[in-house]
Order: C-alpha cells, then structure tokens, then sequence
C-alpha cells in the first residue's frame, strides 16, 4: 500500500471512531435517531473539514467522495441499535476518542506535509484534525469540552504528530513505521492520562478579580 | 425565470426570513441595534456562508454581492421598531424559522446539485445551509439550539433537501414545480411538528453513567 | 514603508495582543501550559483565519507563514510566567482586547480593500476579523462573550473600518495616515465605552413570553 493508501484508511477508522463518540453522546442526551446522525457526522468529519477548508483544500474531503458520509451514517445507526449494550458508555466514549485522538493527530500531520506546509504548521495541523470534531460535539452537546478538562488530551495529538513530523519530514524515515510508532506513543499518552489522571501542573495562581 | 434566478429570489428570502428571526432572538436579549444587525447577519447568511466554504466557492456568495448584507441589516432594522407589536415573539421566531429552514433546505441542495456533487452529498449540503444559521444564532445567545429540541427538525430540512435531489437528479422532473413541491413538504412537516409537538422516539435507554 | 508592510506589522501587533488575551483567559481558568498556547493561538489567529476562509485566501495566512504561529506559542509562553505579576488581570485582557479590536478592525477593512471587495463588505471584514478571534476565546472558556456585554464593542471596530474604508476607497486619502487615525477612533470609543461604561440604549420592551 501506497503512503496515500495507508492514510485513507487511518482516516476512515479514525471517522468511524469519532462518529461513534458523537453517537454515544447524542445516546446520552436521549436525542432521536436523527439526532444522532447529525452529532456522529458532526463529530466524525468536523476536524478533517476544518483541517481542508483552512489550507484552501476545496470541496473537502466528504464532498469530493460520499463514502465518508456514508460511515458516518452507518456508524450513527450502528450505535442507535448497540449503545445500550454498553454498561458505562462515557467510558467508552473516552476510549474511543482517544483512539480517534491518536490516528487524527498524525494522519492530519501527513496530510499538512503532503501539502508541502511547513513542520510546525503540520503538527498544528494534526492537532485540528484531531481535536476539532470532539470539541464541536461537547459544545454542540453542552458537555464540558475534553480540551478543557484537566487530564492531557491536547498534548497527546501534538506528541503523535511531533514524532510524526520529526521522524519524516527531519530525520526522512519510512513513513509507515513512524505513523505506527507515532499514532501507539499518542494513544499510550491518553490511555496513561485516563487510566491514572495524569495532567500537568494547572497555572496556580488564583483566578483574578472579576473586574 | 432560470432556474438560477428562482434559486435567488428564494435564497434572499430565506435569508431575511433568517435574519428577522436573529434579530427577535436579539430582542428577547434586550441587545442594542448592533446587537440586533450581527446576530441577525450571522443567523442570515451564515449556513450559506459554510456552504460556499467547503463547496470551495470563495469568496463566499455575500462578499461577492453586497445585498445580501444589505438585506440583513434592513431586516434587523425593520425589527428593531416592530417587534415590540408581536406579542409572542419566540413563537413567532420558530415560524418564520420553519419558512426559512423549508426554503434554505431546498436551495442549499439544488446550489449543491449545480456543483456536480453527489446527491447524498448535495442533501447534506441542504440540511447545512438550512440549519448552521440557525445554530449559530441559539449557541451565540445561549438559547438551547432548535436542533436539540425533541421536536422534528432537521428532518424537515432533510425530507426538503431529498425530494428536490429525488425529483430533479434522479427522476429529471422540470426543476421549479419539484422545488415548489419540496418546499411545502418541508414546511408542512416542520409545522405539524410544532403544532402537534411530533418527535421521532428518542433514544430510551438510560443515559449513562458518568465516568 | 509600504502599506503591505505597516498592515503587515499591525496585524503582527493585533495577534500578540489577542494572544495575551488569550493567555490570560486561560489563566483565570487555571489551564495547563499547553491550555495556554491552545485558548492563546485561537484567540491570537481566529479572526484573521475566517477573514482568509470567506475570502478564498487560502492556504490561511497562518500556514503560509509559521512566524503567526510562533507569536501566539511565545506570548503564551510568556503570559504563563508573568500573567500572577498583574493583580486585576481581567482589566489587563478588556483593554488588551480593545487594542487588538481596534487594530484588527483597521487591518481587516484594509485587507478587504485590497482584494477589491465592496466597500460595505470590507467594513464587515474589518469587523469580523475583529471580533472573531475573542468570541471563540470567550466561547470556549464559557465566559459571556464580550459583545454581548451591554457596553460598546462591535460598533468600536465598525468605527475603525468605516473611517479607513471612507477615507481611502472614498476620499481617496493617503492609507498611513488614515489608518492610524481609524485606529485611535476606534480605540478611543472602546476606551471611553469601558471607562464610562458607555452603551447604546437597549431593546426597551420584554423580553417576550416563552412559547
């Protein structure tokens, strides 16, 4: 398989994954199963049509090719008809947005070199690709967004993409190894800031007068 | 009258529906008359705006032709002096939106049919037209977005967007009567769900544990 | 210098004062240093970057030249270790926020001109590259967005473009001159607005009955 290749599918699991999230948040609002199309939609193609439409990109990428709404769609229906097997569904939503965290963080980063753009802009890239369709989703939702949350999310995208960027784009490595190598340091990064609450130190001084 | 010109005539109605409908929103906020001319604005021209982005067509239809903006600022004048005649305004608000979500639903998917895009595609680019103004108008001002209500929204939208793209890609019917008809299959859904509070069946299960 | 030239260092100026704005915001809510360069970045680069999407500049001007990145990741960086220094730091990020408003108004409106837009349009331009970047700031982090404040804040930025866009598409003045001269307008406005607590009369009627 071609780089490209690699990339497309990457990008497919990692729409399926997000779409699932937004799905298993609309289940936790109780919305219809409309409802849950437009929130997995949302969710799943929020990142990569930012990430298109800001380096000129144009149609993005679900318009030139269905096939992305058509995951979306089967992931949201999938979900309508499963979610309730799930016994603490938040907890799956974390997990899966940390999966879709990780494969977004680096295969926005090797879309942004690909484009020819420079390293940081590609690692800055990844992290909108990343983390944009999960914040459309919390504020869409009122959840409290994972970005705000005091456990590293953010960082993780950033980490994936850095090796990412460093191993091809600097050091010239083969480029499947280092998106695999990339995307595991990602997703163990969140699986560790989930499992024992890693974050780093908050800015400690007190929050300021109101006026 | 083109098809073209049908398409514009409908498209500046929808958005000073849209806009009159962010400027009573920017009265129940007791806003000054800046307030009312930017909400009514970004509710006007807003799900055009994203439309014309991740269609690629920049700059965006409003930049090319300055009525649009024009059309919004005199709807958000026209309400500033006669919404206090409209003795409920929040249910004249869902009216007016109804008609522009019908129209915008419609439009949004022939302007994508125009493209070459796919027709699933070009549905998906109805619902957006139809429904981004008006989510950006509820999460600005801090009102429970209309999409996030149980009562069939998107859906009307969607079932608009879906016989124009039925009738006219699929079947080939002549372009104005199929319009015509979407449009009022759209509204009529849409006003039956506020009249008789219709809602799909929401998700049942239990909402899930947190964490 | 040539006006490419002092638009491009306002606009350099406007970005790291946004970006303090940013940065500070994140420090009243306690955010980790990587919440710093992330509320930072948005904040410093938001208006700007929509200002480039509706436009068609695309690739934004951010990826084209990573030195708007570096600003906002430096004066992140440098909010973070001074930020307990200021002992009313939310009076330091309103008057930030009115320097950067009242720059940013200037250099959208003139930005806009050069494309060749109406000049209608660039004075909208001016004001959503103004306005932009702290509604997302203020979005996020679940403050009450600054414009819908009671006090006099959008129409500071529309002062700002309407004096350049008059003076130079208009009157044909020269653009240096106009420009500093827009930019003093707009800021005095904003300064008197937040000194005297100046606001336009708002909607007097009821906010209107629920349903």
């Amino acid at each position: 398989m071609t780089t490209t290749q690699i990339i497309y599918w990457l990008e497919l699991a990692g729409v399926a994954v997000f779409a699932i999230t937004g799905a298993l948040e609309a289940s936790r609002r109780q919305m219809d199963v409309v409802g849950f199309v437009l929130i997995a939609t949302f969710t799943g193609i929020g990142g990569g049509t930012v990430r298109d439409v800001i380096t000129g990109a144009t149609p993005v990428f679900w318009i030139r090719d269905p096939a992305w709404v058509v995951t979306c769609i089967g992931a949201a229906i999938f979900t309508y008809f499963t979610a309730h097997l799930v016994e603490r569904r938040y907890v799956a939503l974390i997990w899966l947005d940390a999966l879709g965290l990780a494969l977004f963080g680096v295969t926005g980063a090797a879309i942004g070199l690909n484009l020819g753009v420079a390293p940081l802009v590609a690692i800055i890239l990844g992290m909108i690709s990343a983390t944009f369709g999960g914040m459309v989703r919390d504020v869409v939702c009122n959840e409290i967004p994972l970005i705000l949350r005091p456990e590293i999310y953010i960082s993780c995208a950033l980490l994936g993409a850095s090796i990412y960027v460093l191993g091809t784009a600097v050091l010239e490595l083969p480029r499947g190894p280092v998106a695999i190598i990339a995307f595991f340091c990602a997703f163990l990064l969140r699986a560790c800031a989930i499992k024992f609450k890693l974050s780093f130190p908050v800015y400690k001084a007190r929050p300021g007068r109101e006026y």
